[in-house]
């Protein structure tokens, strides 16, 4: 529900409308909106607007529309509606959707819901939300096409024809034992090219799959590097119990570098599109981690009360903490950056920490001697060539200080079993700047005999 | 080709056979290994090691190792083979892989493959080729079933069944009129429910649809967003000329993302896999950006110069530095980090720059007078009240300034063409920087009446 509403929709009126709350010139102006131009509106509204104009919308429309909503926006909604809109809402959804509805929804709510679904659709949720929060299980479509390996062609195509309303995927199609166990896959492609009387035995795959148990993320990766368009979904007994599909599994990753992103840049991922999220949520999400990290600042400015007495004695010094600091950030980042990527692309794993400090201390001390001899000849013309010596000096010590923290970072992150994207920049930044001014004092007194 | 290598093979030993060179040790390890676990293995290695793995492969799986591989790998690995291997291969690969894979290699290499190819398939490869860099037409699959609206739905599925192995995706069918223009979509799923000799100009739906021309990155968060498992190309004449499928929209996102976080981070993107990229490569894609933020924080150098005789006065303003240039960086960065993902989904477009700038000043000034209140009791305390009010004011100013540049910065490089994320982070931090200490000294002399 992102992209560039295609519309003949004048926003300008239409926001003027809302305003007002004239519902006669919103319905005129609504009434031909293709459901994909409304749910992209709907991240661009407050909560307020985004009401009225759902209530505006023709009926089919408002199916349609709330369908394509993320499940924050589907949670925002659901307290302006009547009850039985409500209900006929809820029934309408995919098992997976509704388990990701029912974790925004205050527990009352959710268990009422609940207790209005038939008992098939309520049986399915049931399945789904039998799994942890963060878990391919919670994300998986529980609907299935049963076939087994004693099937023929033929009879595995006509069970396919009548279950085509139902199942999330066709395209992939999952083989089972008597026991439920998961015997391979076999590709619609596949069975549409078979002879009709061949059993499927002869023709199933072994079958990429993830565990339900596992991390939505990890299993949303697989599905996408291997390139399938549904993955299986077993339980510990190797039984299958869903089918992720790869639209799913999109939204996860998307979602999964959005909240990286997020954290990278030193705050908690918004759970709404940004214009639809309130002022004081964006605060919210940045206000911690500005708060810890200003904490952490503190350091600095002990690290300086210390040095007083050398910065008393020579001011000039005091003039490239900034540019020192500052770069000393840079290179930090930049190797926090990449790591944090390979390990969230699995280039690199827990094990290769070794590895990855190796090379990010020779990176960085390439990247620092490049530097200092820069720093060196600058600073050396205007500010004499001792002073020149101090900043050349500092530049390569911090330059390789911070290409090893950066990059060791998000693999002690990953190695306590924390997200590497918390620990990365601005985290590094404020590490970096506290130890980086030590050592540029210390090489300052040694240099400069003060 | 990221994923865990879920393998017996022993990864140190595999590493002590390739460094002796021993190839009869090499095929014995390798001659069960699947293909996705050797390419697995290959993003972790040097050069050498790679071709040389890839030499000992069985060459079933060699075959299938080398289709697995990104296009830079690919090309790393032609140089290592003989001329009839790399023909046999370069003609077994997708049109839009084979195009991917011709950008990497001299021209003079290129040629020469494409003047092997088969007409069919240089024919093919040509159509891709002839859509600029960047362009989904590049990056999308020639071959396709054509369906016409007056054929019936038995004609259709007959035509499937005759192209299962030669066309990208047979989910997602394209009808064309009889001069190629774009009708509209099926799905074969549709098809398969429909009565047999129902005509496909009823059963056909409006397509969504990318030009060829088009970003890459646009035309597959298309894809992405309304959950197509393929996209039709059409030309400016809306004939169709391709289609995009999911897999190929998923690859082309991840890239956009590691471009993304590696500019966010300082850097430009590795074109290989972390632990497969030479020490060079890896400095090469971070010298640049340091050495233009480094000269961009010589700015700072000159505002403390300026302000020297306010410090000379009042060492303790130094000591407050860090800090005061490290929260406005970390305020920045964060407003571009959401703002930058924002208009990366689509969230936010060019028009909204007004909406996003008052909402990051409302930000902003918030978190200031948060982090000012508590500054100015914090150092209050323990450097004087006069102390505390400058370092509070400066907090305020500098948090609400940040927040500004931070969020605009993105939505001005959108505005002229440049990718937002070049000017995220890093480069917000420096000028922040520069003008947060302008504004520091200014409160400083203001308030202390020095």
């Amino acid at each position: 529900m992102s992209s560039t509403p295609h519309t003949l929709i004048n926003e300008k009126e239409l926001y003027a409308a809302l305003r007002e709350g004239d519902v006669p010139k919103l319905s005129a102006m609504l009434s031909d909106c293709p459901a994909k131009t409304a749910s992209a509106l709907m991240g661009r509204l407050h909560r307020e607007h985004r009401a009225l104009l759902y209530r505006t919308l023709p009926k089919d429309t408002a199916v349609e529309t709330f369908d394509d909503l993320d499940a924050t926006l589907k949670a925002d909604l659901l307290g302006g509606l009547l009850a039985p809109e409500v209900t006929a809402v809820f029934e309408e959804m995919d098992p997976d959707d509704r388990a990701e509805l029912l974790d925004e929804l205050p527990a009352s709510v959710a268990t009422r819901l609940l207790a209005g679904l038939s008992e098939d659709e309520r049986e399915l949720t049931g399945i789904v939300l039998g799994y942890p929060e963060g878990s391919i299980g919670r994300r998986m479509s529980p609907e299935l096409i049963t076939l087994h390996p004693n099937m023929t062609v033929q009879a595995a195509l006509e069970a396919v024809t009548k279950h085509l309303d139902n199942a999330e995927s066709i395209y992939t199609l999952p083989v089972v034992e008597s026991d439920r166990r998961l015997a391979g896959v076999l590709s619609l492609r596949d069975l549409m090219r078979a002879p009709a009387n061949e059993l499927l035995a002869n023709l199933m795959q072994p079958a990429d799959l993830a565990v339900a148990h596992e991390s939505a993320e990890e299993a949303a990766r697989r599905c996408a590097d291997r390139k399938h368009l549904a993955l299986p979904i077993v339980d510990r007994e190797h039984r299958l119990v869903g089918l992720l599909t790869v639209d799913d599994a999109l939204q996860i990753l998307e979602d999964a570098n959005a909240e990286d992103q997020a954290r990278m840049g030193g705050a908690e991922p918004l759970r709404r599109p940004y214009l639809a999220t309130p002022i004081v949520e964006i605060v919210r999400s940045r206000v911690v981690w500005l708060l810890v990290l200003a904490v952490g600042a503190t350091l600095t400015v002990q690290v300086l009360q210390a040095f007083e007495d050398t910065i008393s004695q020579m001011v000039v010094l005091s003039m490239f903490v900034p540019l020192l600091i500052g770069t000393g950030g840079n290179t930090g980042n930049q190797a926090a950056t990449t790591v944090t990527r390979a390990l969230a692309v699995g280039d690199v794993h827990n094990r290769d920490v070794g590895k990855v400090l190796l090379r990010e201390v020779r990176v960085g001390a390439l990247l620092g001697v490049l530097l200092g001899a820069l720093g060196f000849v600058i600073a050396g013309l205007f500010y004499g060539w001792d002073v020149g010596a101090v900043i050349g000096l500092t530049l390569t010590a911090i330059c390789t200080l911070a290409a090893t923290v950066g990059g060791g970072m998000p693999m002690v992150a990953k190695k306590l079993g924390i997200d590497p994207a918390v620990f990365a920049n601005p985290f590094i930044t404020t590490l970096v700047d506290a130890s980086g001014l030590i050592v540029y004092f210390l090489i300052a007194k040694a240099v400069l005999g003060i």
